[in-house]
C-alpha cells in the first residue's frame, strides 16, 4: 500500500513529514504533479522519557512510495535537526542532495561513517544556484543564522512561489555574510503564494542580540582574565569559534581545541575560510601545559553539559592533558537547552567547587540565539508579504503564536495554517485547502536498531527504571504436577534483596503456594502457571515493599523440546 | 558508634544535616555544650537520575546519637524542603517542635498521615516568642516569603548570636505582614556572630517583584478574559491563591478548586485568616457547570506539569467536572522548576491544542520569586552584619557567589564558611574554625522503604532504563552434565523480541554452547555456568543489536533444596 497525496492536478501540495509540533527533525516537502522538492532531513534528539533511545527520525514512508516524483532533497543549513536524517534517509532512498559547501562537508562526513558516501549523489549550491525541473525550480536567498551558510528557500511552482525560510534571525552585524533583505522584499513585491517560517522564538518579544555583539563581550571578558581560559560552546557555530579565535590573538593565547565535533568544526572553518588565525595560533593537545595560562585558551565541547564530552571530563578530573586549577577560568557561551539545565549546573557546580571560575548566564552578552524572536517573525512576514501562511520549526504553541504575528502583519486568519506532521495543504494560486493525512510518525533509532523500539518497549524501560524488576523460575512437570526446581528469585534495580533473607523466603513460600494450586487446576499449562506466579507475586511484594516491579515468571518443563 | 561534635567548651558548633550543596532537606544545627537547637526538617524532591526514588531526606544518625541533647526543632516555614522530612526524622527520634500556626497546621495534617500526631509535642510561637534552655534562647523575627509567617531564627549562645534568616525576599509591599526591618538592624546594631543566609538566587543580580505586583496583574489580566478562567500556581503560596479570590471577587467570578493541596491550602487559609471571601464565593466542584464562564475562576494544582494533578488531566480530557473549551483561558501564575521545563511546555502545548489560551512566562509579571537576589542578600548582610557568614540553601555555586556578595558589603574573606553538610563550624566569640565533619548523607525514601535503595540499585535501574533486561534461564544436572530444560530467554524494555526469532533462536545455540562446555569443566557449579551464559550472550547480542541489556542468568538445578 503505497502513499501519495490527494491533490488535484492544479494544485501544489505542501506537507512535513517532519518539524511540525516539534523542535527537531524537519523534513518538508512540496509536491507539483509528478514532482517533489524535499528540503532539509532533520533528527530529534529525544526527551528525558524516550529511555535509551538515541534519534529520533521520521518515517520515511512517504518518501520512498514516491521515490519516482522525488527530484532532490534541498538543505537550508547544516545543523542536525536539518542534515542529521540524512544517512538514515538514504539507506531508504538514494535520492540527490543540494547543499551549500559547509553543509556539504558535514554530510559527507555523516555518509562516510555510514560508509553511503560512494553511492551518493551530492550538488553545491550557493545563495545564486537556480536548480531547474520541468516544472518547478529552486532558487535561494541568505538569511542569517548561527551557523554559516543559511539558505532560504524559493521554489517556484506554476501556482505560485513557496518560501521556505529555514533558520533564521535577523542579524544586521553578521559575522558572515548579510541577510539579503533586498532579496525577500524582491520576493514579496513579485507575490509570494505561501511561506513556510521558522517558530522557535515565536514566544521571545524581544529582537535578538548581534553574534558582533557577543564577539565584542569575549573579547572584553578574555582581556580581563589572567589565567587559562576554557572556552565551550556549540562546535556548529563556526561564528562564534571564529570571535574566540580572534579574541585570544588578540590577547596574545595560543588555542588548543579538544573535543572530537570542536576539532571537525575548526577544521572544516580554517578549509572553507570561515575561521582565519596567523600560523602558529593553534597548538596540539600535548603542548597544552608548555605555556603559562595567560597565553592559553583551551576550546572545547560539553557547554550542555554531556557527561562524556571534554568540558565534563576536564571538571571531573578525567581528562588526559588538562586539569583544572585555581586561576583558571571556564567562559559557558551558550545557554542550557531545556532538558540540560540540571546538567549544566551540576558542571558549574564542579567547575567552582574544583576553584575554577565561571562565567555563564545572560548577564554577559556572552551567548545569543540563532533564532529571531517576534519583531524578526514579523519582519520576515512584512518582507515576504505572503498570500497563505504556515508556521514550521516549533511545538504547537510556538506555531500558534506565530500564526497570530502573521494576522498581526496583515495575513489573514482563515490563510494561516497550522497542521500537524503528515498533514496536506493543496494550493492553487488563489486557494488553500486542508488536504488529508498521511502517516508521519516518530522512528526510534536505538543502537543499531532503527524502528525496532515502539511504545511498549519504552513503557517496559519506565516501569523498569521506576522499580526494577523481579523474576520468578520454576521447573515443574505437567505430568506429575510437581515442582522440580525452585521457585527461584532474582532481582535488579528492586531493593537490596541480599539483605532481605525473609522477603526471598516469603516470597518463595507465596510463589510455591500459587503455582501448586496452579499445577493441579484443570488444564494447567505454562501460562496458568506464570500468570499464577505473576498474580500471587505482585500484590505480595506491594504489601511488603510497597513498590511494583515488573514481575518475569518463568516456568520450565525438563521434557520441553527448543 | 555514636557521632559527637568535636568541639570545645568554649565553642558553638554549627552544621548542616542538609541543605549545603543542594536546594532541599534543609536542617540546620546549632550545639553549645549539653544543648543542641535544631532549625527544620526539609525533604529534597530528587533530581530525574534518581529513578524511581520518593523523596530524599538526610541521614538522621546524628539527631539521633544525641537525642539526649536536643532542646527542640525550630521551624522557620512550611514549605516541603523545610517540614517535608519531620514525620521520618520523627519515627527515629521523638523531638519537640516549634512553628508558627501555619507551619504547625501543615506539620499536623503530615504527622496525622503517618500516625504521629497522637505522640508529638508541638508548640505554636510567631514572632513575638522567646523560647529559653538554660545556656541558650531562641527568638523570631518576621521576613518576607512566599508562604505566610516565614520566621528568621535567633539563636542566642555564650559566645554570640546566630541568626539563620530562613527563606526570604524582600518585598516592602507585601501581601502578608512586612519583615521587620527595624528588628533586623537592632540585631546587626548589638552584634551578630554568625549569619546563615538564603542563597537561592545568588546569581539573580535584581531585586525581586513584590507579591503585590502579581496581585495587580491578576486582576489586570482577569479583567481582560471573557470566558472560563484556570488558574494554577503553587498551592503554597497562599498570598497568590488570596489575590486571585480576590481577583475572582472584582471580576464577579465564583471559585471552585481542585487538587487535594490547593483544597487543603485554601481551607488552611480560610481557618487561619489568610484568604478572605464574602460567603458564598467558592463553590462545590459539581456546581462547576452551572455558571456561565465569565462568572467562573477554576484554581488547580498541577502548574509544574505533573500528569496526576488537576490540570494536567483537565488539559488531557481526564478531568470528571471540567472539560477545556475553546474561550477558557489558563493562566500559570508560576515558573517552571528546572526538571520539569519539558512537562510544562508538553502541557502549554496540549492546552493550546484544545483551543484554549494560555497564559504564562515572565512577560505578564504573572510570577515573582519566594528568595531575594543579590541585591536583598546585600541588604540583609548590610542589616545583620555578621562577623562570620555561612551561605546556606543553595548549590554550591550558589553558596560561592553569596560569599562573594558578603564580601562586598565587608564580611573578611576568611570570615566566610562555604560548608558541606555534616561540616562543623566552631565558633568563639572572636574565632572561628573548621571542626571536622560527621556523617549526613542522602538517605532515598522509596514507597514504603526508607534507606534500602542504594547507588548499585540506583545503577542497575538506568541500565534497565538503557536498554532493558534479558533473562537466560537453563535448568541443569551437574552429575549427568546435561542441560534438562532450556535455555530460555525473556526480555522487557529490550527490543521486541517476538518479532526477531532468528534473534532468540541464534541466542539460545550461543547459550547452549557456552552451558555444555562450563557443565563440562572441571569444578563446574551454578555460579559458573551463570557466568559462561552472560559472557557468551552479552558480546553476541551487543554485535547483533549494538545494545547492553542487563544479562540475568538463572541456572536451576532440578534436584535442589530450598
Amino acid at each position: 500500500m503505497s502513499t501519495k497525496l490527494n491533490i488535484k492536478n492544479n494544485e501544489v501540495g505542501v506537507f512535513a513529514i517532519g518539524g511540525l509540533g516539534e523542535i527537531g527533525k524537519n523534513t518538508y516537502g512540496i509536491q507539483y504533479q509528478d514532482e517533489i522538492i524535499l528540503i532539509d532531513a532533520g533528527i530529534k534528539f529525544p526527551e528525558d522519557d524516550l529511555l535509551g533511545v538515541d534519534y529520533v527520525i521520521p518515517d520515511y514512508s512517504f518518501i520512498v512510495d514516491n521515490i519516482d516524483r522525488i527530484k532532490g532533497l534541498f538543505i537550508t543549513h547544516g545543523h542536525e535537526d536539518h542534515i542529521g536524517g540524512i544517512p538514515f534517509l538514504l539507506k531508504q532512498a538514494n535520492i540527490p542532495i543540494y547543499a551549500g559547501p559547509l553543509s556539504l562537508a558535514l554530510i559527507r562526513g555523516k555518509l562516510e561513517e555510514h560508509g553511503l558516501l560512494r553511492d551518493a549523489t551530492l550538488y553545491e549550491i550557493n545563495e545564486n544556484s537556480v536548480i531547474k525541473f520541468r516544472k518547478t525550480s529552486i532558487s535561494f536567498f541568505n538569511t542569517t543564522h548561527s551557523i554559516p551558510e543559511p539558505l532560504g528557500v524559493v521554489v517556484q511552482t506554476p501556482p505560485g512561489k513557496i518560501v521556505a525560510t529555514g533558520d533564521f534571525k535577523f542579524d544586521f552585524t553578521p559575522v558572515g555574510k548579510p541577510a539579503d533583505l533586498h532579496r525577500m522584499a524582491q520576493l514579496g513585491d513579485e507575490g509570494v503564494l505561501l511561506l513556510l517560517s521558522d517558530s522557535t522564538n515565536a514566544e521571545i518579544p524581544t529582537f535578538s542580540h548581534s553574534e558582533k555583539v557577543v564577539g565584542q563581550s569575549i573579547l572584553k571578558i578574555f582581556e580581563k582574565i589572567e589565567g587559562r581560559i576554557i572556552f565551550a560552546s556549540f562546535a556548529s557555530n563556526i561564528f562564534r569559534l571564529q570571535q574566540a579565535v580572534e579574541a585570544a590573538v588578540k590577547t596574545g593565547r595560543k588555542v588548543v581545541v579538544f573535543g572530537r565535533s570542536m576539532e571537525k568544526a575548526i577544521v572544516n572553518g580554517l578549509e572553507l575560510g570561515y575561521i582565519k588565525a596567523p600560523k602558529g595560533t593553534f597548538i596540539e593537545p600535548h603542548e597544552v601545559n608548555q605555556y603559562p595560562g595567560h597565553e592559553m585558551l583551551i576550546m572545547c565541547t560539553g557547554s550542555q553539559g554531556e557527561p562524556m564530552a571534554a568540558l565534563s571530563r576536564i571538571a571531573n578530573g578525567m581528562h588526559r592533558q588538562v586539569t583544572l586549577q585555581p586561576g583558571d577560568t571556564v567562559v559557558f557561551s551558550s545557554n542550557a537547552i531545556p532538558g540540560n539545565t540540571h546538567g549544566v549546573n551540576q558542571l558549574i557546580n564542579s567547575i567552582s567547587e574544583a576553584g575554577a571560575k565561571v562565567i555563564y548566564g545572560k548577564m554577559n552578552n556572552i551567548h545569543t540565539s540563532g533564532h529571531g524572536g517576534q519583531q524578526e517573525q514579523k519582519l520576515m512576514l512584512r518582507l515576504i508579504k505572503p498570500k497563505y501562511f504556515m508556521p514550521v520549526h516549533g511545538e504547537y504553541r510556538m506555531l500558534k503564536i506565530h500564526a497570530g504575528l502573521a494576522q498581526d502583519t496583515g495575513v489573514p486568519k482563515e490563510n494561516c495554517f497550522i497542521m500537524e506532521n503528515g498533514d496536506v495543504l493543496a494550493l492553487t494560486k488563489d486557494t488553500a485547502r486542508p488536504a488529508g493525512h498521511f502517516n508521519a510518525q516518530d522512528t526510534y533509532v536505538d543502537g543499531s536498531g532503527i524502528g525496532d523500539i515502539g511504545n511498549a518497549v519504552l513503557r517496559d524501560r519506565h516501569e523498569l527504571s521506576d522499580d526494577g524488576v523481579v523474576l520468578a523460575v520454576a521447573t515443574v512437570d505437567f505430568k506429575s504436577k510437581l515442582i522440580l526446581a525452585g521457585p527461584d528469585l532474582l532481582s535488579r534495580g528492586f531493593i537490596y534483596m541480599r539483605g532481605s533473607g525473609d522477603l526471598i523466603r516469603s516470597s518463595q513460600r507465596v510463589l510455591f503456594n500459587a503455582i501448586r494450586k496452579a499445577l493441579n487446576a484443570e488444564n494447567s499449562n505454562e501460562s496458568t502457571v506464570a500468570k499464577a506466579m505473576t498474580d500471587a507475586l505482585r500484590p505480595f511484594l506491594y504489601k511488603e515493599t510497597e513498590r511494583n516491579p515488573i514481575i518475569i515468571p518463568m516456568v520450565l518443563t525438563p521434557d520441553e523440546e527448543k
